[in-house]
């Protein structure tokens, strides 16, 4: 196991202690493990919290702040955040608006996240949760009922947390977060596994020549292993899966190619370049791009492609300005 | 080999493809392998350039834009730009107030940009040439006479894009790139080697349970091969170093914890937790970290650490606007 780590069960407490001491602007509490906007809670203003297993850095810790993100609350890597630690992150950052819980499509996070929500009910919170279930690869999966939440939950966050700090109303912004998913999908392709720090092991083989269409985030067996091919290839599975679901004809759209966290950025340069062509050659327009490692599995070598069909609104909240340590622009 | 590539010998074009189509603040010119601002030229500004190899993005491409460099030449991947390519990138820029160079001291690209500042010289172009010397693992290695030009390319990028932008003129622009580059070091930790795509095999060999310790960026040898070790442990190897060539107690310090580009963002702020610790404990301030991967090694496992001692000057630079793929705040 090739890992700048202390030891597997320290990694996400040292991480969060990097974090904390990297951004200012972020309040992290490491006994809860929380990670917090600096300027919360801000009263009338609708909180927008996340969460999820650690391991997809930046995902969510790195997109709390202006525009984003009100409360992340990391669990272990690839592993639910507790219900206490989401109550807590949704506390602190509660200015009496409600609070939208962005959840990926996992067991695991569902369960918890809606018995936090019914928590903070209790606590006179309003709660209003927004399920992301973009990955068109598989149905189910052992991780998941349904479709697994993956690379939009960045497109999500973005657009519902430009609405959220505009002033707009709890039913709003957990509206416009539905929307943004339900116009979004994924499709993961891994050249390599990854392994989770406390089980030292690949959370799968891979052949040297193969590669794994449809990969999950954690790892999770995809739809198809097949034979090493040419970028181009890869891309064209990935959108001709995502196309088949959701036509992309005639669109026009925000698209992520996203680097799995051991995929350099070069090779998602050129991995975009397929994207544009394929993108084009079938009459979808871009309009907005982004390429980098946003919604990352540890060290798994890879990418996954996101695509939005955007609206004018849409456009307009993905353009507004950011602040936060893994995506900014515009302010 | 496991990329994200169509075929070896196509990696750089197709990457600058897809820097085109994600960046349209880029002028991407495929022909003659050369990136500048889409504004360029601005009359009257000092015209900042760099390049080198390809493989280490987003240096020095992504590094193009308002506050940091006007043009970037990428060579091949771990090969020296070519004199006409740096050329045509200086005269794509120049602005009539003069050019500075900034060069990582490796030979080919030191011989590469001599002969291209003198061939804009003969154009009545204004060169100075700021070599970029901050690793302080080996004095020379298989790429160099003298130490390597690594992470504080970044830096000097920065601050002297900074100072250009404001309007400085030649001398002071070139002069601040100096001032950065002699009070910056370096110290990179390799966890696993990289593979060129035209080579198809890694640079080195590392066993399951080896690390190299004092890397550089093309996978060249370091200064000792060492047992895996703690992070705590990788990153007290290369402050001690660091601190060895030039000390840092009492100093205000820009950090940078760089990621080498197969090492997930998890990891990195692990580091950058101890970096913080060891720091603290001998007596040097951090006032502005960066943790990400800004200056690459392809798929290379590790990270580099880069420290510079502040002025007041250099801060203030250094929090000015930027603009970039790769580099972006505060406009």
């Amino acid at each position: 196991m090739r890992k700048l780590i202390n030891a597997p069960a320290d990694v996400v407490a040292d991480a969060l202690r990097g974090m904390a001491a990297a951004h200012p602007s972020l309040r992290v509490d490491p006994e809860n493990r929380t990670i917090v906007r600096a300027d919360a809670p801000r009263t009338g203003k609708v909180a927008l919290i996340s969460g999820g297993g650690s391991g997809h850095e930046p995902l969510h810790g790195g997109f709390v702040g202006y525009g984003m993100l009100d409360a992340a609350a990391p669990g272990e890597v690839f592993t639910s955040p507790v219900p206490d630690q989401i109550l807590a992150a949704t506390t602190a950052v509660n200015g009496g608006a409600g609070a939208v819980m962005i959840v990926k499509n996992y067991t695991g996070d569902v369960l918890n996240f809606r018995m936090a929500a019914e928590l903070a009910e209790d606590e006179d919170i309003e709660v209003e949760t927004v399920l992301v279930n973009d990955d068109v690869a598989v149905e189910d999966s052992t991780f998941t009922a349904g479709r697994r939440g993956t690379g939009a939950t960045l497109f999500v966050e973005k657009i519902a947390g430009a609405l959220a700090e505009s002033g707009a109303d709890l039913a709003a912004v957990a509206g416009v977060a539905r929307e943004v998913n339900e116009r979004s999908r994924s499709f993961g392709v891994a050249l390599s596994p990854c392994t989770v720090p406390a089980a030292g092991e690949p959370t799968f083989e891979l052949g040297e020549d193969e590669i794994e269409l449809g990969i999950g985030i954690h790892g999770e067996p995809g739809r198809e292993r097949a034979k090493a091919m040419p970028a181009a290839e890869v891309v064209d599975a990935a959108l001709t899966a995502i196309d088949a679901d959701m036509p992309l004809s005639g669109a026009e759209v925000l698209v992520l190619v996203n680097g799995m966290g051991g995929t350099p950025l070069i090779e998602q340069y050129v991995a975009y370049a397929a994207v544009a062509d394929w993108l084009g050659g079938h009459g979808a327009t871009v309009v907005r791009p982004l390429v980098g490692p946003f919604v990352t599995s540890l060290e798994m070598a890879g990418c996954m492609i996101s695509v939005c069909r955007l609206t004018p609104d849409l456009t307009r909240l993905w353009d507004a300005p950011v602040e936060t340590p893994g995506l900014r622009w515009g302010r």
